[in-house]
């Protein structure tokens, strides 16, 4: 047969580049890995679910809906109390509008909303500007679908304001701007670098944007993935996007359950404005007609029960617990060779070496720590293709999430090793 | 603002034709609604799967891994088992190549898999050949991702191949073989029709596909969703395409463990043959990395431990009573204004009015119906556009999964009365 029948999206979509950092640790027990955004094995919640499922499934009243389908849209219940929880996060009223469980729709994870709202959003050729360094998975979907990504530089406190201006700016001298789309924001303890969005620059973001959309012809959306928002083991949450007065139509919100809870329990849930919503649920119809109702009603007893937030006070002192492991191997290890940040949640030290010095998958440094039976994410992988910069090769996203204290110290020990030995 | 950011795909889904009828039902009580397809009630395993869940989450060891993150492709051990299964249903060795683990990926529903399979195979414009009628989801997703239908005659078992050679042959005359990506059949109780392909036929219909690949310049898929397989209730197994000699690189097959063991939990599955295989892995690694793991590692218990072989005898005892209940209910009150045969598997009966009779939405008989507390599926929602036939509008799908006994008959004695007025 001369031609492939795959599609031009199958053909375009590239292999994660994290897979064979994954595929890797399987194939290598001693192996430690701190590239993998797994969660805490030991803080993982089994009593707690062990317990609400055998309530759930105790009666044929409370089971039998837990299995069986479920709306697109998800579980009313579920809409209802993490409409309610979300508000509480946001310090609003249950009441108002911008949290009515009628705006929210839960999925499998938040990736698949990032999915489904970049479907809704975004044609082949499109473009959306997201933080540089950003989340490597969401830099899948757009290879994936054909998308272009324009970077917009990060400061301690997020996104760096002038450059997005000025990315927008030269978007707009281009002629481009009618293919912005969004802006992509993990705006909590980002995934790569730990760094969170300030509720001023939220603002300032969206205003910048809105700005925009006279020149654009429609609507640009700012993204606010959210993920790691629970993950928040230090100082005092930030409101929302949601939260910055008129936006509330320029707002996709995305969050999960997953990640506080239990990775293995995938529920994300967004807070869309139409006719984004609509569009998101029809498509939401054709990926699966709805998120697995045993999961959804497992987490709606979790939240009704106050199981969950009981048991994010055991997480958050965990990871309390590892980030000072982490940072005493850190400082005894690798002080000559980089430098980094605590981070005050999520799940990962994002760590800079020296100028000139690479981190990639190819360089010397990589490979030594390979050998040594220890790996990380390289931060090459978290850049997206922009020729309007050179990308940046001399990072490590190292995660504290899977591994134990014990393995925490000998990775950090042999990353160490690795570096005094390349560096 | 002037124009929309959302994208051609999102403007383009329609809203799912059976989405009203399920909210219908959700706001009138006292509706009958013979329209879901919903699996049944008090059949589903309820103290089955609390068994499992406190088995499996009472110990750390095999709790924490159900409640963390899995691989893309799904559980190792699911996928063994699942591939076992598989091959037993097809009398085949578990030692084949054909049903490898490692040909097998995991999802969240079958019908995920149908829309990453789509994904994976057809640009916009390509055509999808579909039995006239099909399951009205899959329809969803072509018509969202702008694909085009070309419709096939089905008989009493399965797919009209001297249709189907036809339609290649007109295809191939106007140039647009090249835009042929696969053949989808539903192979067993077909939805809507209850229909079950032969044997012959598919492998008839696989040596006609590959007759006609030279032409197309690509190989052309037989898509088998074998989705109700396992709700056979009478008769026996028929194996299905993967064991046609010489075909396993040209057959996709996709099933679930939803229907038959419970639609809460939603884990499908298919079996495909490379590139398309990894092309759909990667494709799940944007959409959501990974199926519940939790929901994975339940059905690697019930599997192992014989509990969900065990549940299918329950379940299949409970159907027959059911579809004897609805055969005597349709009887007395249906006989003089329909047609229809004895299911012997699946979740529907499809009655066909006599010749110029209406059923559909604005019919004078649905709105009766709706009027009488009844909605049944009308058969024209399930079939595609296309232009070269007229469609069809004088039948209705008609579920015995979700009702009760009593629902049953008064939903069929509601039907009658309808009939007796409007026909």
């Amino acid at each position: 047969m001369k031609r492939t029948a795959l599609s031009v999206l199958a053909r375009r979509t590239a292999q994660p580049p994290i897979s064979w950092l994954m595929q890797m640790a399987l194939a290598r027990p001693k192996l430690i890995s701190l590239a993998a955004g797994f969660t805490d094995n030991p803080s993982l919640p089994l009593r707690a679910t062990r317990r609400l499922l055998n309530n759930l499934l105790a009666s044929a009243e409370t089971g039998q809906p837990a299995l069986q389908y479920g709306a697109t849209a998800g579980d009313p219940e579920l809409r209802q109390l993490t409409a309610a929880h979300l508000a509480r996060q946001d310090g609003a009223q249950t009441g108002v509008a911008t949290y009515s469980p009628d705006r929210l729709i839960l999925t499998h994870g938040s990736q698949q909303l990032l999915y489904m709202v970049t479907e809704a959003l975004c044609d082949e050729g499109d473009i959306v500007l997201v933080e540089d360094p950003t989340y490597f998975v969401y830099l899948g979907i757009t290879q994936s679908r054909g998308l272009r990504c324009r970077s917009v530089r990060i400061e301690p406190d997020g996104v760096d304001l002038a450059h997005l201006e000025q990315v927008l700016e030269s978007l707009k001298k281009r002629g481009e701007l009618r293919r912005v789309k969004m802006l992509y924001l993990v705006s909590y303890f980002q995934n790569p670098t730990g760094v969170t969005t300030s509720f001023a620059k939220k603002k300032a973001a969206l205003a910048l944007l809105r700005k925009y959309e006279r020149a654009a012809g429609h609507p640009i959306y700012l993204l606010e993935d959210a993920a790691y928002r629970e993950l928040r083991f230090r100082g005092e949450d930030i409101p929302s996007a949601l939260t910055v007065r008129g936006a509330v139509d320029r707002v996709i919100y995305t969050s999960t359950f997953s990640k506080p809870f239990a990775t293995g329990v995938r529920v994300g849930y967004g807070v869309l404005p139409e006719p984004l919503l609509m569009a998101v649920t029809r498509i939401k119809g054709n990926h699966d007609f709805g998120t697995a109702h045993l999961l959804q009603r497992l987490l709606a007893r979790a939240l009704a029960t106050g199981e969950y937030d009981r048991h994010l006070i055991t997480l958050h002192r965990r990871y309390v617990a590892k980030t000072k492991v982490m940072a005493e191997a850190m400082q005894e290890h690798l002080f000559k060779h980089a430098e980094w940040e605590m981070p005050d949640g999520g799940l990962y030290f994002w760590a800079r070496l020296p100028r000139g010095r690479r981190s990639g998958l190819k360089s010397k440094l990589f490979q030594s720590a390979l050998a040594n039976d220890v790996v990380y994410v390289p931060g090459a992988l978290c850049y997206c293709d922009d020729a309007t910069r050179r990308k940046p090769d001399s990072e490590l996203r190292l995660s504290f999430g899977a591994a134990s204290e014990a393995n925490l110290r000998s990775g950090i020990a042999r990353l160490g090793q690795a570096m005094a030995k390349t560096l």
